[in-house]
């Protein structure tokens, strides 16, 4: 045990003492009974076998500690009048934070039928892991709760979002030394130089060592102590440590240590808000390592449980079977001296809830873990303000993700007040060029600046780290807590953040069904430098495959947009903006783009999500077109407009329709998908029977599987990427994948009935052209100009 | 600068420093030519726009770096005579690495049309990042890499891959000081608690902090460098210091470091080797601080370049129409004197060329790097050995993965000598029944030891780390230089690692068509713990989705397997380890399952990959039955047999055909994937007309994707996972996704023409028992013994 006793405070009076250790006790015994009992939960019988589960199921290991934190945490939270968030990073120990939740009252509050007496108290222990019950992570479910800890990796990520532009809150995530070891996790420490102590809160991270992992001790808990110390201090923190099994010692010296940590913590928000100290400050962080399943059974059949690995689910497995686990149970429920913590009816006792806070203060009550309650309407400019002129289809060219960043510049500025809106980017908002957003706001930055940066700013809410995982994270936490913002990344490495994402879109989904939880703002991503134009990079810089990711997952929670021009991807964003409860996947372009509707038409197209773009086309609108050119991207776009151009000239006569389609969920069945189009609809955008050449932005088999109910499946021929990437000119990507305007001619010939013979010269011409290109673009290393420089001819 | 004067051996003398200036100048001439020239390479006439390409694409920033490590290496690798590699982890700074391969003649020797004289020159020139040339990045088209770079993160776990049981080898890594804000960078630090150096060789890591990224300045330049050294003493490394902007100073100084460092390692090795030194060691990292676009241009257009962001890619952008941009990139040019660094024949002279090492030892041509090369046949036991004794389907029950477990232990015992041989899982090997494998080999861990440890042994070959992307990129360092392994992992969590497969199959995908390339063993996924069976963990533990993502990717890389039993499981793991240059899924329970097939039988069902279960189902040969069950996967194997059970006792006239797909990819069209069956084959076991009722372990719609093109398709109804979720029983999970026996037989019934009135009853039986056992298992909180004993009667 290590707190510095230099700066350490006046210590625990005996009383407080007594009653911080029986509040744990009873999240022990809490604890313990949710994982075993389906009855007699106040052990006023002897146990029997039938009191107990037929399938035990929880993780106890980690519990104990989590119990630890969460009654010192109370007392702080009490005794300091703070408003507080506890970010659970070893989430698996779900029942000790319902355990705590159910103590303080929040429980109840949240769940009327599980009150706080014996019968509550046998609801509790019977939900717990119990089909039609609740989860065994600390889940949406969970009162107080804005990370599920099911996934390991994210603790300290969301923590740092929950604290960002909330400069009232303490934060304290406690970080398993499991976790300690994922990539994301290791990542995160590094969000201190990103922490504002201006105006976010203070993040605390307790370490908690408890020394192993399911079935391995962890690396940081078999590192020396000052190894250990070197690493946190590396990573900017001011380690303190508490570490102990003898639970009075641990209770002072954990109390000291939070006493400490939060007195530094006010020195350093002081300095900074007060005195205009603009040092990067040290922030302390506790370093807690007590034995795995502590004051659970030592021993186990012969072999040590407490303290090992053993601990880490349920350490007498056989409970209704054998009569010595039965036994060994009751005596370490019991060594929790039950009969102390609640009275008759089942309550607990006025000593074990001294600690704990009142209100909104409680853990388990706070509104910044349910954060749809603080959220605010995000001031968005009217869409014309930013909207670029379009008189004419494909007269103009503009760059999309450029307009957007105008846009959200004055969203940006709109809030700078507020500060209740982050851009997150890794290292990329410039080159997705989102720049005009620094006229609004800085780059978040505590660390060294050197007279030739630009943009940095202590203060800034544009956030950019190398890490996507930190990125993800953070606006995971700041939404949850009841904010707005936007990702924006290169479309290929948002599938760095695959898990992550589906993380989120379950606790989303999750969320949804629980109506005391309150509506977030949706988590938008805004995939950039796409597949078709990553010329400085290629191969490892191209995959459209995020959006099959995401299409995977609840179609409740899931949306995806593919705006063609720079007025759709203004309207998209708009929407996705004002949007709740969702995770927006807006898929855009950053490279000069004709412009092809105006804002009105932009409107109208993005609220059907899909339509024909009868300036395109040549159907005179007295019979079904011949064929069907539907597209959905920015490139495809451009390919099947000079592809119906092509058409245009070359086979005057042929009736063409284009369709193009931004949101791509709208080729579901309207049965899967709150956005899918009917039947009806369907067929008569893409008719049941005329061939349908789709040029996609994606892997083309995404289409199918969206449309494979569908009547006119069977005439529906899908072009896209086919995994096909190099650094090459931008042409010479759509040919290499047959998404190029010559291709889709072909095609067309191929598959309309009856042209095959009478388009035949048509045909070789376009094979011709194609192949012309293809050796010029290998001897000059560009395109040829009548692709280059190609527009369209209304 | 502070190398550690103390120890640093003897200085560079004059004449040395001057060559290795020569060949440093040499690679940054080349560099820059590659970014920039299509002709006159040499500069032997003045330069004018037509000498530059049109499209100016490369990365410059890091490339001066990357170049003076490679220098460097080269001379200690020469003076030395090591055995190296070096994992360019800036792999963006291709150029650099391909100017050090033509140097040293390794490119030549590889490419033989790019010869080692000035059309040579051109070509490596023209080529870069040409339509037709050779990507930007180190590529697996560039000698001597192992590591593309192009999505950052995963430099230091490969080269610990690559390290691991090659003792003789030294694995230097550069590592940007963008790469180190990543996740599983971060975490693969740590890497150096397994590395045993009796073994393992030797890793030397490199962060070269040029200070920028792409437009911000880097975490780890920004920090003091007490706090940087901290955090590498916290990870356990032993920092060395070069920093400056002098070029002669530089090389002294990076000379000393590399010395000092080889010597440290050396004493390492020796302690471990000679004197049975078990100590963790410290090794030594480089800490390299220089310029990012070293030596390129100062200021462009008024505003500093060198030393900043702006040199990230192409410092001048506009050669071609700006004549003061041409200028410059004359001046910059010929600042290398490439006069005294090439003959007139364009062939680089003998001074630049001192440092660089002989035949295998150029990093261009080590073996190392074309692991095929040193690829040894994996000694696989006899099937039989480990197989199942099955008389008859579904008489006895195994755990898969435990059998598979026996057989893998055995590959480990039998490659205890040869060691290449290891198995990756984040702590997950006993989890997921695999544990045999310790009664042959430990697991590795040099950090400490308690007494109640189990299995850890410095020299062992299963590592256990809890970061998925650690052991996925050791995994894959150690399968590109030529050895064999197996990742098991828990099916939802291989999406953390997404974005690092995706990145494997394109290397694979491209070294497949690279003659030179020799093939290297496949990576084996074992996907277990698997979404049906999630009982402590519940929703953020489900999700089958890993399957759907990979095969997106190339077909000719990826195959799927799900073995419904215990021998079709060896036979498939069998197949996989055999295998080459694939990346291969296999998906496979832990729990006790029904043992089906023989192993006779397993392996023709295996080759086969799909196939009819004659003994399961009630065809009589005579015609086309009423219905195929088809299924995928252990579970739903499972329910399409008691659903098979239950038409048989119930609908006794029906003619029902079981097929049990093992080979996922079979599904597909024959020109789809080299797996891919024929329509005739297709529709010989599905029949075209007939209703297919397919279960399937994860996403149904991933079986449409597949099957959209074939004739029988309308008749195709597939269940599978609906993304519903939680902990609850194992048969309330296939409930609640309609995955259910019940549902099954009532599927049968709505599908089978005729069926609806004539078994109007036995569908309503079917709804009622279902409808029972909802209702008990929430009761209880157990599955009913009819299904949790259910058992096939022949």
């Amino acid at each position: 045990m290590s707190v510095d006793t230099q700066q350490a405070p006046a210590g625990l009076t005996d009383e407080e003492l007594a009653t911080l250790d029986a509040h744990w006790r009873a999240a022990n015994y809490l604890t313990v009974g949710q994982i075993y009992l389906l009855a007699n939960p106040l052990l006023t019988e002897p146990l029997r076998p039938e009191h107990v589960k037929p399938r035990l199921l929880g993780h106890w290991g980690t519990s104990p500690g989590l119990n630890l934190v969460h009654t010192h945490l109370n007392r702080v939270v009490r005794d300091r009048g703070l408003d507080a968030v506890c970010v659970w990073g070893p989430g698996h120990g779900g029942p000790a934070v319902l355990a705590n939740s159910w103590l303080e009252g929040s429980y109840t509050e949240t769940y009327p039928d599980v009150t706080r007496d014996a019968a509550g108290m046998a609801r509790l222990f019977r939900q717990f892991s119990f089909p039609g019950g609740v989860p065994s992570h600390v889940a949406p479910e969970t009162p107080g709760s804005i990370h599920e800890g099911g996934e390991l990796g994210y603790s300290l990520s969301h923590a740092y979002g929950a604290a960002l532009d909330n400069p009232g809150l303490l934060v304290t995530c406690v970080i398993g030394d499991g976790e300690a070891e994922t990539g994301p996790l290791a990542a995160s420490w590094h969000s201190n130089k990103f922490l504002d102590p201006v105006h976010d809160g203070a993040v605390l991270p307790v370490l908690h060592l408890n020394g192993y992992k399911i079935a391995n001790p962890t690396v940081s808990a078999r590192i020396p102590e000052t190894e250990l110390d070197e690493l946190l201090r590396g990573y900017g923190h001011d380690p303190i440590h508490v570490t102990g099994d003898d639970p009075p010692a641990v209770h002072r010296a954990m109390a000291a240590a939070m006493d400490t940590a939060l007195d530094r913590i006010a020195v350093i928000q002081r300095a900074a808000r007060e005195e205009g100290s603009t040092d990067r400050p040290r922030w302390p962080v506790i370093v807690l390592r007590t034995p795995k399943g502590w004051t659970g059974p030592a021993e186990v059949d012969g072999v040590p449980v407490e303290g090992t690995w053993r601990a880490h689910q349920v350490p007498l497995p056989a409970v209704r079977d054998n009569p010595e686990h039965l036994r060994q149970l009751e005596q370490w429920m019991r060594f929790y001296r039950p009969g102390e913590l609640f009275d008759e009816d089942g309550a607990p006792r006025a000593d074990v809830l001294a600690c704990v806070p009142h209100g909104h203060r409680r853990l388990g009550a706070t509104p910044h873990a349910n954060g749809g309650l603080l959220l605010r309407e995000l001031p968005l400019p009217p869409l014309e303000r930013h909207a670029v002129t379009v008189d004419e289809p494909g007269a103009s060219m503009h760059e999309p993700t450029r307009v957007l960043g105008d846009m959200l510049a004055d969203v940006m500025a709109a809030t700078a007040d507020r500060r209740d809106f982050r851009l997150m980017g890794p290292d990329e908002t410039a080159s997705n060029r989102l720049q005009a957003v620094y006229t609004a706001s800085g780059k978040a930055w505590q660390a060294d600046v050197l007279d030739v940066d630009e943009h940095l700013d202590p203060h800034g809410r544009v956030m950019e780290i190398l890490s996507e995982h930190t990125c993800q994270g953070w606006l995971e936490g700041y939404l949850l807590t009841g904010r707005h913002g936007l990702f924006s990344c290169y479309e290929a490495f948002a599938h760095i953040v695959d898990s992550m994402v589906n993380q989120h879109i379950k606790w989303l989904r999750t969320t949804r069904r629980l109506s005391w939880r309150a509506p977030v703002a949706s988590l938008n991503y805004l995939l950039t430098s796409h597949v078709w134009r990553q010329d400085h990079n290629g191969f490892s810089h191209q995959d459209p495959g995020f959006v099959d990711h995401v299409l995977n997952k609840s179609p409740e929670v899931v949306r995806v947009y593919l705006p063609p021009d720079a007025n759709t991807l203004l309207s998209v964003a708009d929407h996705a903006l004002r949007s709740r409860d969702y995770v927006n996947v807006i898929v855009a372009g950053k490279q000069p783009c004709y412009d092809w509707l105006s804002m009105e038409e932009a409107k109208v197209h993005c609220a059907r999500g899909a339509g024909v773009w009868q300036w395109a086309g040549t159907e005179d609108g007295t019979r079904e077109p011949d064929v069907v050119l539907a597209c959905a991207g920015d490139v495809p776009t451009q390919e099947v407009l000079a592809a119906a151009q092509l058409l245009r000239r070359h086979l005057p006569d042929l009736a063409v329709r284009v369709v193009n389609v931004v949101d791509i969920a709208r080729l579901l069945p309207a049965g899967e998908h709150p956005h899918g189009m009917s039947d009806f609809e369907y067929d008569g955008l893409f008719t049941t029977d005329r061939p349908v050449i789709f040029a996609y932005h994606g892997y083309p088999w995404l289409i199918h599987r969206l449309a494979y109910r569908r009547t006119g499946h069977p005439h529906l021929h899908v072009r896209g990427y086919k995994e096909i990437g190099t650094t090459t000119t931008p042409f010479d990507m759509v040919v290499r994948n047959d998404l190029d305007r010559y291709r889709l001619v072909m095609d067309v010939i191929d598959r309309v009935p009856g042209l095959a013979v009478r388009a035949a010269a048509v045909r070789q011409r376009m094979e011709d052209v194609r192949q012309r290109h293809q050796v010029w673009i290998r001897e000059h290393g560009a395109d040829l100009p009548e692709v280059a420089d190609w527009a369209w001819e209304g």
